[in-house]
């Protein structure tokens, strides 16, 4: 049933508040058109928006964003991607959603014509970026190549949309597209974890939802590694799940695996620190035949030692985000309550405060994890 | 290049030539506008388009088509998938196909929005036939949800395209889709069949196909089954690879198999028969753990010693056509000249000649076997 | 530590009792030496055994059992294959386990030599029952091809045990190859369940363990179905996780999960139940593209609507009890306290009245669910 | 039919000749008992052993052999993993084999009881190397931890053997493993190849072997990328079913790889050449979503770009040898003629010429790429 109330939030005004993106590391509060949405298109009245890492990477060096085929700055785009919001008006043909419905959302749509879209490998479409003008194939990735969620309203495709249930605060219902990136790790590294053994390397938003997730799934012992600047985080890494935590700097990471594991090693490593040495010491923490999944990255290349992947047959995968549904199938285990995913939202403000949210998820101030923007 | 006279080909009339279905079983030939395509769409000009026989259910029963949700009779609708022919136009955005191309169609351009097309099975879109109106989800299947080949000119979204390579005639052009059915069946069965044994069941097309696929892929033994009536279509299974054939008939097809196994069974059926005792054949055929494709089924609801299926750990896919651009593959197989498909081409009719070219083929007259209309 | 109680415990006598087989439906209690564990095996004293109704078959008609390459009567041969115990003794080579720990046992260890173990489906290995005499390939399969768990003592591989942790009672351990067999039937299925429909047709104890292992993996809804005899037990599913139980007669059950999922249909369907029609009404159930599992079958052959599988690129699934190491994968989660497994245990008899257990069992005296014997 | 002839071949010595690895570097021929096939296991007459590069580490540094738990110098100890022969001897229990067939060998036989082995991963064994005294586990590498090839006679298990067809040579018989290797690395990365596009960095034996198996699926283009000095193998690259060839240093391999794909990238890349770059210029040579099977590998860690493996979503497999009856499926390709597997190998010699079919192969002299030791 929609009350008054909700009408009134559903009258959709012509200008909204914006962030846009200016000069790199620039960001401005504008006013823009509320957009339209196109076929199989719906518009989002934002409700909370999550600052990323990869915004950072975005605001202050343009990519991994790609709008009109090139840099980002000077274009009047609004990054954001982990939001949620209100469904308040439907484009042609949409069904699948109704108006007044709560959703979180996905970053991901694929064109659907391109080879991996048409394998459902979509996060890997070979049209990415490809949405404007003569080049436009369909494709969306939110506050990527088109606006994203530091506004008012988003017009997003129905593929990203996942329902969120009442229960669900906006809050935690921005960190849906997070747990489905964990999920989508676990899906490439098998899926079926119950009672495998997995380490997690690195306490930021994506490894603690990976705990959570994994935990969920069964998968145990789950081993989370930090460092001594992460107390906090494994902490909350322990309550969503986690069966052992070890802080880099008090034991050598790779030992602690052994030990906990008694020399067996483990099943499978969620890769979430980017540190430079960490591909190496995931290949010596899983054992024969081991998987790792590959969610953050160093910026620089860094020595590997290929030849410990080759002789112990293991299988390294790269993911970029979310994929195979798999936000949705995260979503319903935060919707069943499997694991306290709102702790790892610490600090809030409202739109006009943008940078300073920023600037909290960027310095880690006052131990900040997940800094989230409210409407 | 394109030369003067393609260009003269490539120009486009404002009306075509095209085949309509009015009542259960009645063809007629009428002058259509010729379509446009539209966002990721091209219009091609047909060259020839083969019959199927479930072009013949098409006609008769009006099943599988559902034209605007319903039977496809008296909506103007034009049967036909099994066509080939040269883009002449592109629609908006398309940039894959150039003007002058040749071309093979599969069938199933999924919606690529319902969870099945976002897991990349678009031959089980979950919006079939959701193309018209506000319903419009942009599924399309040729000659079944939207109008097909036997007609002048037709419109295909980019996703049922496949080039055809300069040395392959029109007619054997027209079995690439029958062939990537095939390749489809291969691939649910696990794709990995060099030097594993199959049985094919059923020597129509796409037993046929099966049979030449499944050898180009280093199958073996490949045993193709048909009965008394199929001498011909059986010797052509020699030729398109097949390690022995059997006759029911003269032989029990169970014992047959087992005698060219020595007892051990199959790894593989793949059903293409619809025999009412098929799938219980089938399962007497493969080994403990063994699967079976059915691409065929008999009309009425038939015994099934299901016991069997599960006390032998019996996997079984249906499959509707064509998938996961196995058609293409399967075009690769056929450029490479693998097998030599042409050989299931027996009878040639002009565009004029439909409904004869389809008695020819659904009632076999002069053993044909695949008929093909020109244009 | 090994406790001087628990060295009394683990001396071995020469003898033990154990039920063996006669004529058909004949069960007589004798004394037989203690087996002693070769390569690769571990002596279990056996602490408790379930009944499962393939146990009655064995029983009664010999089949699936088969002892020394033929029916199992008149062979000394012991049935039972739902049991847990203790490690008393190690054959040569083993040190996965210790003397004194705790396990259950799954029925299957392949032979690890023929096609099927070699690609890790070893419980359709196709030395299925090669155990004997110059025969031996090393295949077992507790309490049907080798000696049971209805004994003090019994004989198992490696492979088959898993370990029981402290707080599982010795009744709800012997749920373990039960849950197992759910959790493979979940693999077979794709695996990825979480936030997937799920229907479970027939609450016996396999159905149940569906139940409780797929909403432990986060499928949602799980909707179990029953007839009114069930009562109990659809009470029971509601306890182990299930969302939604249908009971046969009161409602259709093909409307009733239409109706539960607006018309959707489920993604998969565990069938639990051998009825005549339940391959049929799964393939209802179920959307396009849907799985289904078989776990159950009818003794007769029935009809079967092979179409609707087909034209539905519907995939069935036959399985022969656990496989793909799921057991230990469903203890974990039991270990873990996911879902009371132990409400499905219901009567507890001693050894000596092996016969009346399997009576209670078999006519559902008192609304027996699952039947242990407690040595 | 055994003949006379075959008869005396058959005829089993007491002693054979057999090279054995003394110090680091040296190889003996001594006399040794002929060895006894244990259960599962066959005695073979050697016919021809293939060196690889593989078995001039075991000899100079002693990886990756493990010998008894330990490095393989001083223990009596016979290399040589690429052999082939006639079954001369039947352990207890064998019967999947006769007495007087020809067959080649894979190297590894799994322990069959570890997690990598019930999952039908035995090449990942966790067992890796156990088969001795109180340990043994039953794994067995053939010439990495249990007596190889360089000998007369060889023991091996029942799951290492491959019939070899009578139009088989014995030279060719010995590159069955090599092409199983190549096999299995098509596996991984997905196996349904025909018409997708590799590329094989480095024209050595598994190289061009992955070329051969490549075009025989129907793969294309497969390109073939080597040195100026690899002018002789690319040559034979082309023979065996490549499309293009790359001679770096003529051009730059990446480029090349664009210029030939239009700038799409390829869909997978199988690596044989174990340059410290080749995993970077692999990851810039494929498709975002593209995969990479790292059969090679360089001694030392090198640096790579992670990075770019997550941002294009990339996957990569490490594989040792070959797994999952790859070896089977591969020698049925060239039992049917495939590809002219013969044509990489270029020198034989008599055994006792072992360190100078060595020398030959390690320095390539007179161009050697596969040396061939026949008895």
């Amino acid at each position: 049933m929609i009350t008054a109330t909700m009408q009134r939030k559903l009258q959709i005004p012509e200008a909204m508040k914006a962030w846009v993106l200016g000069r790199p590391g620039e960001l401005r509060l504008v006013e823009k058109p509320v957009p339209q949405p196109g076929v199989a298109e719906v518009l989002v009245r934002v409700g909370a928006t999550a600052v990323c890492g990869t915004d950072l990477e975005v605001i202050n060096h343009g990519e991994p964003a790609l709008v009109q085929g090139g840099m980002p700055f000077d274009k009047n785009f609004t990054p954001g991607h982990e939001y949620m919001g209100t469904v308040v008006k439907l484009g042609p043909g949409v069904d699948e959603f109704a108006v007044g419905e709560r959703i979180a959302v996905e970053i991901h749509a694929g064109c659907g014509r391109c080879e991996r879209c048409r394998e459902g490998m979509y996060t890997a479409c070979l049209n990415y970026g490809m949405n404007y003008g003569e080049h436009d194939k369909g494709h969306r990735a939110n506050g990527f190549t088109t606006d994203g969620g530091f506004a008012e309203y988003a017009v997003n495709h129905v593929n990203t949309l996942v329902r969120v249930p009442d229960g669900m605060g906006d809050e935690e219902a921005t960190l849906v597209v997070t747990a489905g990136t964990a999920m989508y790790g676990l899906d490439v590294l098998g899926g079926l974890i119950a009672g495998q053994s997995i380490v997690v390397t690195g306490p930021g938003p994506i490894g603690l939802m990976s705990v959570g997730v994994a935990k969920a799934l069964g998968a145990g012992p789950v081993i989370l590694i930090g460092t001594p600047r992460d107390r906090r985080r494994l902490d909350i890494g322990l309550q969503l799940g986690g069966d052992e935590v070890v802080t880099v700097g008090e034991e050598d990471a790779v030992a602690a695996v052994q030990r906990i594991t008694r020399g067996r090693g483990v099943h499978y490593v969620m890769e979430c620190s980017g540190a430079p040495n960490a591909l190496n010491e995931a290949a010596c923490m899983v054992n024969r035949g081991g998987r790792i999944c590959l969610a953050a990255f160093p910026r620089e290349p860094v020595r590997v030692d290929v030849a410990r992947l080759v002789r112990n047959n293991i299988y390294v995968f790269g993911i970029r985000g979310e994929g195979r549904s798999a936000t949705r199938r995260a979503a319903a285990l935060m919707a069943q309550k499997r694991f306290p995913a709102r702790l790892i939202h610490t600090h809030t403000f409202p739109l006009q405060q943008v940078p300073t949210a920023i600037r909290y998820a960027s310095e880690r101030i006052e131990d900040a994890i997940k800094v989230v923007v409210k409407m």
